[in-house]
């Protein structure tokens, strides 16, 4: 593995392992207040990731590695058989505390296969090995962005438009992101660009989060409503679309936050390439296509309050699908840490990680 | 003209005369609260205009007529001139609550021209003249909704799903709105169809008014937020697209609320017929294209709060334009009180309204 190069100081750092403990920043309190918290105990990291204080799914699966770390510290003096049992307790635990969080349930895996493949008697050596995982895990994350970071930035020149969905950002990964880490590597280079960022209803996490963590590293960043990106398409001002995505079907099918399809649809019309930034993790050999994959319905209360204040008639009916999905014809690229995939898809994934 | 149904008791009033008393319902409390402001004074109806107790162009443009009426009742015992003197005066007055209203001028000023015009020496009489001129501009404005339902409601048939944004409904008109008013006629048909309500960010009106309208009148309305509208279109639940417009240009161009074009690109894609509802009152043949519709720049707090609770970054840059421009050849048919027009608009429109 090459060397990991230094968090850049401009990014937020979203979690962070130091002197033996875990810190993670308080997601739900942005872009308000910036607070990190020491993570004192594994019910504190559950809570965490529960509460949506981590988010993000490749955030998620570090958190919960280091959250295994956490949790076994008090249980060093152990024998070997009692350690690992307890391991598989607390992974499962962890596990829990968001189910559908794929990313969670492999790093955890991981942890516990690591562990139990390993010679040592000594619960302190095994705990010392653990730890070695998860930071493994966490530099793993933070390579990956950095290479789709490399794949992409070249597709980033001077003076460009560029809009964004969601947050795909930093504060989701270790460090780039993905849909930015391009973004950031060509700022770093010193390119001129503008990015536009959808506020992304219901939860608001492009003026949340993206637009904030993108002012934070000093990128040019506009905040839109999700509605208002075909009229700033309509004046010139996109030049491409980078957007993340939960999950890729095989045959390039992208499932993404809700509003993907319709920045998609639009960037066709006005001839914008649309780029969608993911690792190798997120693509699903298993899935054909995006027919295939099933998409989380979410609480009407999301679209119908804001805060406490509700903003639609009672009892009104409403639609809340968490993700749609982008059939492959409408996608430019996939940005991933080994370049950038074209269409056929079927073949360009299947060749690149077969 | 045809004599004019009462209203419907299933649609809201956003307005009425009675008794002798103007009463507007406070459409800032909706849908929250149901209240009807009865306007006891010229001060109240201007602060009603500014405060958006009453919005949607033609509705403004009613209630200052009858505003008028409220002004001078006191000015009965006047001489003429006196009289009509303090009727400019008031008419100016109520016509700086709004200024960039079209309709409230237009309403206003024709109030005036009548009035100057009359041979009635007695103020008592003028007066009188005055109130039937407002509830000529009232059932005017009825009349036109309802000839834009009659036109448009074949378009609605059995089992349809039919997308609308922003609220240009009944709450914005007389009575039964100009998008709305196909929607209304065909369910008093009997005709069972679904609407789905584009939220509208940033300011709600699809949640807060357009859902609770349709709700009130017993129409099936499910809410969703603005980028949903290509997941459902993408599902084959929306068949047809009705919006309202602010102005069409000559050509057909037509600048409606910010997401409408958007909407447009995007039934393009799926082959949805998209049409917009539109009284002779919105055509403005001085403007030949939509390039010359100048579009106005909300205030960025609309987009970075919720009520009090800012949930963007502090001095993010923010783009909102209140207004999108849906080129012509997006729009399958203007629903005008003369029947549809197609395109070519430049033709059909001249030839309608010449």
């Amino acid at each position: 593995m090459e060397p990991i190069p230094k968090n850049k100081s401009f990014l937020p750092q979203t979690l962070r392992w130091e002197d033996g403990e875990l810190f993670l920043l308080d997601q739900t309190l942005l872009p308000g207040k910036v607070v990190e918290e020491r993570q004192d105990s594994v019910e504190q990291v559950w809570d965490s990731i529960k509460k949506l204080k981590v988010r993000g799914a490749p955030a998620i699966g570090i958190a919960g590695a280091y959250g295994l770390v956490v949790a076994l510290k008090s249980c060093q003096g152990l024998e070997r058989v009692e350690f690992i049992d307890e391991m598989r307790k607390q992974a499962q635990y962890l596990d829990g505390a968001r189910p559908t969080a794929v990313n969670l349930h492999w790093a955890l895996e991981r942890m516990v296969q690591h562990a139990e493949g390993l010679s040592e008697t000594s619960s302190e050596l095994i705990h010392q090995r653990l730890l070695e995982e998860a930071i493994r895990i966490h530099d793993e994350d933070r390579q990956l962005c950095r290479g789709m970071g490399e794949a992409g930035k070249g597709l980033i020149r001077e003076g460009m438009g560029i809009l964004t969905h969601c947050n795909a950002g930093s504060l989701a990964t270790a460090e780039l992101g993905t849909a930015t880490a391009p973004m950031y590597l060509a700022h770093e280079d010193g390119i001129q660009f503008k990015v536009y960022a959808d506020e992304t209803r219901p939860l608001l996490q492009g003026a949340r989060l993206t637009s904030w963590e993108l002012m934070q590293a000093g990128i040019d960043v506009t905040l839109i409503c999700d509605n208002m990106a075909a009229s700033m398409m309509s004046q010139g001002l996109i030049d491409m679309v980078i957007t993340g995505t939960d999950r890729v079907a095989a045959n390039g099918d992208v499932a993404n936050k809700i509003g993907t399809l319709g920045v998609a649809i639009l960037a066709r019309h006005y001839g914008i390439p649309f780029y969608v930034a993911c690792p190798y993790s997120t693509i699903d050999h298993h899935t054909p296509n995006g027919e295939q994959i099933p998409i989380e319905e979410r609480d009407p209360n999301e679209v119908t309050f804001w805060g406490n204040h509700r903003t639609a008639p009672d009892n009104v009916k409403v639609r809340s699908p968490a993700f749609d999905v982008t059939p492959n014809e409408l996608v430019t690229g996939l940005i991933t840490e080994k370049g950038i995939l074209r269409a056929p898809y079927l073949n360009s994934i299947s060749e690149t990680y077969s």
